[in-house]
């Protein structure tokens, strides 16, 4: 077997390389095959490889690169930040030195960035960011589009259907992955009139398995597979559902009289809605691209970047091993 | 102090009446100077009120009414639905019989209805369903809209800033409430052309405390007092939240080999994450109109229903005695 090599840009988030670099041991450790190409300022990633004893490893290569905080908008960074981390590292995977590329940069510098090296799959139109999301029911939830196109079309919604549908056979396993379009309601009178054309195309694809729309509260049921929905809609539901579970984990945490009784059950209770911790499934990939990228969350911690190693990780290997994610091709018309 | 009068259409939802008369029982029990209008029919209907004691109570009135189940589009309610439940609710309060009216039904019809027999107040040009979420680190979040309107402009967007701000310093006492604006990212280069001009807006009015864009993450820390966004967002974040609790509530109170250690601190949790229980916070209010109408959930249980009576006898009471939901009108130009 032979192994992977992703990319990483360390610079990108709230917390940049500090977080990225434990996250990096771990990876290493965890995943023996794992090679990386780590971008970032010289100045302020080798101390720190240093400290974590990644200095002389042989898995990873160090490429100086500069960061991207100057750049105030997505353009700039696709016109002149052709040396930035988040340029370089997403340009190795165009030239094929890495099968994957890892950012917690601008989401909006990312596609644009991607869709110019990288480009898309034939017959895709746009790229479209995905999460998949815990649930407690089935084996997991494939949720798009989180933030890559916020202008959209029916069409757009349709081959995030098709899209979403291949990663849930090819990376979760499904047979015949359900497929539902998040509304405000589930009859079909419901909502906007894109959604209910966009229905309609669903419909007409005999090898979809469109179940009609769903509602926010079916995002972590599993009643759906796969859910497609506008990145606007997507962006916000994703982190309401990251505040509420933030909110009531501080709160479950908080110091209180009871504390003393409270703390040999609480790695029961941990366990028990553990899975919906978000830092375990952090990492968004950008699917519709001739290559795997992720975008790991702005506020990941070093537990969320290493999650988005792992995606990174195994959505390549999967992409590789097993039915590739070029069957979008076939699917997309 | 005068006695509140209420109009309950008790058809509405997936429960209907069966939900709805235990909560009545409850809510006369509770507010001893609650007068109820209760709209449904007769077949139905009042056998439950015998059956809970209720059929020879004081503080009630029954009024035969239509279920609306067969009109299957709100405009339909609207023009051949007079003598339904959920219309002649409505018209009581557009005839000054009551204070306000709950109604289970469809959104779209009750938007329809209301906006057709009661009206908005002067310079509102549409009214907005609101709810007011729980927040650990405040008095609560005014969370508007919620499914009023699909279409939207960006005025409309800055007149449910100000009803929300009005209603944030009215029913919640805040004197000077934060408000801000969803969006999928805070810097101001963030989101949507016309959420831009919606902040600019708001930034303009110097009555306003505009705190700038938020993200779903925000909803509930307290961070923001009264947060806008259009209808389908705001559907979408709260069924999305309360899914999400929905589904820990009931991992948590699953059946397990630690069922036993678990119970005695069981009552403990849920008042530690209790606040955030979706059924203490039923009842959206449909604001800027000339009249109470609030909207129950269409899945509410007797609990929850219970919740949107008292939400309808708080708002009377604040519109009444404090400082009236009119001053709206001076706000909104």
């Amino acid at each position: 077997m032979d192994s992977v090599t992703l990319a990483l840009d360390v610079m990108g988030g709230d917390n940049g390389p500090r977080i990225a670099v434990p996250a990096i041991k771990r990876a290493l450790h965890v995943y023996r095959d794992l090679n990386l190409l780590i971008f970032g300022e010289e100045k302020i990633v080798l101390p720190l490889l240093r400290d974590f004893g990644l200095a002389s490893n042989e898995q990873i290569k160090f490429i100086a690169s500069e960061d991207y905080k100057g750049f105030n908008n997505p353009i700039s960074v696709l016109r002149h930040g052709k040396n930035t981390s988040l340029f370089k590292a997403i340009e190795s995977v165009g030239n094929g030195k890495a099968q994957g590329a890892i950012s917690a940069g601008s989401t909006g510098a990312l596609v644009l960035v991607a869709n110019h090296l990288i480009g898309t799959l034939p017959n895709v139109h746009r790229s479209a960011l995905v999460q998949i999301m815990p649930s407690f029911n089935s084996k997991g939830t494939v949720l798009l589009d989180l933030g890559a196109n916020l202008r959209y079309t029916k069409e757009m919604l349709y081959q995030y259907g098709v899209m979403g549908s291949v990663l849930a056979k090819c990376v979760l396993g499904y047979n015949s992955p359900k497929l539902g379009l998040l509304n405000i309601g589930t009859e079909d009178s419901k909502g906007p009139v894109l959604l209910k054309e966009c229905a309609d195309l669903f419909k007409a694809n005999k090898n979809l398995n469109y179940i009609g729309f769903i509602e926010g509260n079916d995002i972590f049921t599993g009643n759906a597979d796969v859910i497609v929905t506008d990145a606007f809609t997507g962006n916000v539901a994703l982190k309401t559902a990251e505040g509420l579970y933030r909110v009531l984990e501080s709160r479950l945490n908080s110091k209180s009289y009871f504390s003393f009784l409270f703390k040999p059950i609480k790695g029961f209770i941990k366990k028990r809605i553990g899975l919906m911790q978000p830092d375990a499934y952090n990492g968004s990939i950008l699917l519709g691209l001739d290559g795997v990228i992720i975008k790991s969350h702005g506020s990941a911690n070093s537990n969320a970047y290493f999650s988005a190693i792992s995606q990174g990780y195994n959505e390549e290997n999967c992409r590789r091993f097993n039915s590739n994610l070029r069957l979008i091709v076939i699917n997309v018309q």
